[in-house]
């Protein structure tokens, strides 16, 4: 196949390194756990981002920016905030650099300390909150629904490019209720969001459901999730939406004059989705021949290469391909026509596989004849020849297809790969021999919870909405237990 | 009035600050010199970075993600680039917080202390120079045309919303040629773009030219600049680009192989414009009812208020307008259609015009019975009376024409505050009585240069492009000059 990588079957974590790296997706910087998004992986994220963005728009939410860096004394103002995020947090102590008095460089201005440390936002609840405290007087400030689109930075120590990186980019959402039940609304009307955005443009499958205490976000009452499930049979959450309750209102003192004029405090959620996501979409589609994309997120979603061996051939085939190329831009197809003459047909066919492109075009001299072209499917690698006039309405059939055949896939090899365990022995089985999601039931207490996690390394990914009531045992001591939780080793 | 802000001729930096604060733009927060920039102005930033970033992608360039820290000791390896940012650094000494052992919140953990330090980004020459040396190795690899949007932070002692911020939000280009020509084209091209943009976007007319030495960027060879006026007669530089020679190529060795299979050192340029322009836009447009904005930055291009005493005229008044808000939607007009029955519609024409709204329909209940409405334009604060079913035409032309106004009405103060100066007197009495722009002769050394600074606070704006030559003396040593060059006190 001439391909420079692993299969998956070799090396799963070398094989999502090297289809990142070689369909020039992203890159480790020299600055540790920091990556290089590199333009074909940035140019992903920009259609991610316009799309959610258009999302949040339509659901009546509007756009901010808030500082990067946080006062270190805003932190401790949340206890379970500041416990969740401390120990991982960069924190800027200078703001001026000298020449060095010794030579050679620059070293830190020793006069030019700052009197509080800066933290730079690992996460912006305290940050906004004290900000919404000057725009929030009365119940006619609320709801206030605030989106930011910004880099955080939290210190992780085993970093992976896009799953686990220092810096990130993400979205997070900051919104201010008067009431309990519109900030518990808002906060599940979020989660579907993000889960009507990865299932229908990204084609990933998730389930959704509410944490356990224990994997709850640093000053949430409930933290909601969606879960995926890789190739490997690991879940990667893929987004989370948090009701805060009145902790950050009481934290940062944020109070409303309600309709009676006394004073409220106000009810809080927060939700993001980060770069994270582009991991997601990797592992999910891509195949031992490279990166497989779903047309609604696709940069590139057609790409026509000719083969020809004269300059004359390849004059008569740019001549043809034009009109195809307007009209498949009218359609809202993004479309590249590949004219390079210093790179072979073949050297391109790779390349486009190895990049995910979902669909080839290739136009040769005889196709000319015949009015003919090869139309290959990245996702099935299947070829097929199409009559040229009938090409535009065949590939938007063939994008929509694609698009639904990626997403179904992907629910299959969900559905296979999630299975029951009523003992402690299946449930170690099924996690070592049969990776996936395993539906199995606890007692209900984190410290279960925390030495199931110890022994077998699977976590609670959530308790799935509208979730079956059963009677059973659990499976490390058990104890009672009313429902089965979704267990699963994860990213 | 009833407005509770300064004229400009009261206090003009009051003014700016009011309009800044009361039209809902940005506020500062509990971080020294970090905005916050609030929905309103960021929804002003979206317009601006989505035509620009169209003008980009139209040039040829592709977005990318950079880290946000750079390595201490990368800033040294260009020495004149360390110079111009080493004085304004956030600088990054530690990567976790642990509980204070003395109780009461967390301190910086001693034990987490970095090898090295890391500079917050104040722009990325070097992290990115850094990175190119790996995606460059032969001709073929070149032009490499980056952009990046992203925040920077420049630890300023005297901030000012949007205007100077030690943090604030931009684009930086950075691009990667073979030959000296091909860079000083992408250098002029860029200017262009933006003063393309800044002129028939955002309606401010605009200098272009080079800057002298002393105010070139660190680093550079030279910086091309784009110079506009404000209503106080002080310059604003909106934006740069920047020819750097072979600078940084040479601090970080990025070398390409030529089509003789020579090394040769890689041609740089970087560009860049930033959030300030949002101060530009309501420093050039502005008056003293509040902000005015070009229709085409405008986040609503028309308000439609309704005027009415009853529910009855209410509900008809919202029947007739549906619509033609569909009809203007249609036509890619932004409208908003405040209905807010809590709110007067005195309040509501106060608010939009604050806000700087181009266009506003009121609609009464006459209005109905005679089948017109009443249209104010913000930019002239007339008001004429348009029969209901022309008024999409007429919208659609009266915002060519207040975008257009605009542009003239700055284009002539401009103009009406542009002077020669020949003598030092002349130079001196215009920067105090008359400001503005002063063309004047300077004998072209930095000394001068340095020392008219000193005695009049102004500074050369620019060399203009196609500076017609002209045989002179030099204001302040009288010494021969070959051409006047653009003075200005500038923000």
């Amino acid at each position: 196949m001439g391909k420079n990588f692993c299969t998956r079957a070799e090396n799963y974590s070398q094989w999502y390194n090297d289809i990142v790296k070689q369909a020039d997706l992203a890159e480790n910087s020299s600055v540790r756990g920091c990556m290089v998004i590199k333009p074909y992986g940035y140019a992903i994220w920009e259609k991610l981002q316009s799309t959610l963005d258009k999302m949040f728009k339509d659901t009546g939410h509007v756009n901010a920016y808030f500082p990067i860096f946080i006062p270190k004394s805003f932190f401790s103002r949340e206890a379970s905030h500041v416990e969740g995020f401390a120990k991982e947090c960069a924190v800027v102590t200078h703001y001026r650099l000298k020449n060095n008095p010794n030579g050679g460089g620059v070293i830190v201005d020793p006069d030019a300390k700052l009197e509080e440390e800066l933290i730079v936002r690992p996460t912006s609840e305290t940050i906004i909150w004290d900000t919404y405290k000057n725009w929030i007087q009365s119940y006619r400030d609320l709801p206030v629904l605030c989106n930011q689109w910004a880099n955080v930075v939290r210190w992780e120590m085993r970093t992976r490019l896009f799953l686990r990186t220092a810096e990130f980019l993400w979205q997070e959402g900051h919104t201010a209720h008067a009431t309990r039940e519109e900030a518990v609304e808002e906060t599940e009307r979020m989660l579907h969001v993000y889960a009507d955005f990865v299932e229908n443009f990204m084609a990933i499958p998730v389930v959704k459901g509410v944490k356990s205490p224990n994997e709850r976000f640093g000053g949430a009452l409930d933290t909601y999730c969606i879960e995926a499930l890789m190739q490997d049979g690991k879940a990667l959450q893929a987004g989370t939406s948090h009701f805060l309750g009145q902790n950050f209102a009481k934290a940062f003192d944020v109070k409303y004059l309600d309709k009676e004029n006394k004073p409220q405090y106000v009810w809080a959620t927060s939700w993001g989705v980060s770069t994270r996501l582009i991991g997601a979409l990797i592992m999910t589609h891509s195949d031992d021949n490279g990166l497989v994309l779903p047309p609604n997120l696709a940069p590139i979603q057609v790409v026509i290469v000719p083969i020809y061996k004269s300059e004359e051939q390849r004059q008569a085939i740019a001549d043809k391909v034009q009109p195809l190329m307007q009209k498949l831009k009218e359609a809202n197809i993004t479309v590249k026509f590949d004219n390079d003459d210093t790179k072979r047909s073949g050297w391109k066919f790779n390349e486009y596989e190895l990049k995910g492109v979902p669909v080839r075009i290739a136009i040769g001299p005889r196709d000319l004849e015949t009015n003919e072209a090869e139309v290959a499917r990245r996702d099935t690698l299947t070829k097929e020849t199409i009559p040229f006039d009938n090409l535009v309405g065949h590939i938007q059939q063939l994008l929509k297809e694609i698009q639904q055949n990626l997403f179904e896939k992907a629910l299959k090899f969900q559905k296979d790969n999630t299975h029951k365990a009523d003992t402690w022995e299946e449930f170690v089985d099924l996690l070592d021999n049969h990776p996936g999601f395993v539906y199995a039931h606890w007692d209900g207490t984190p410290e279960t919870e925390d030495k199931i996690k110890e022994l077998s390394k699977a976590t609670i990914r959530c308790i799935p909405f509208n979730n079956p009531l059963e009677e059973g045992k659990c499976i490390l001591t058990g104890k009672p237990s009313k429902q089965r939780v979704l267990f699963a080793r994860a990213y």
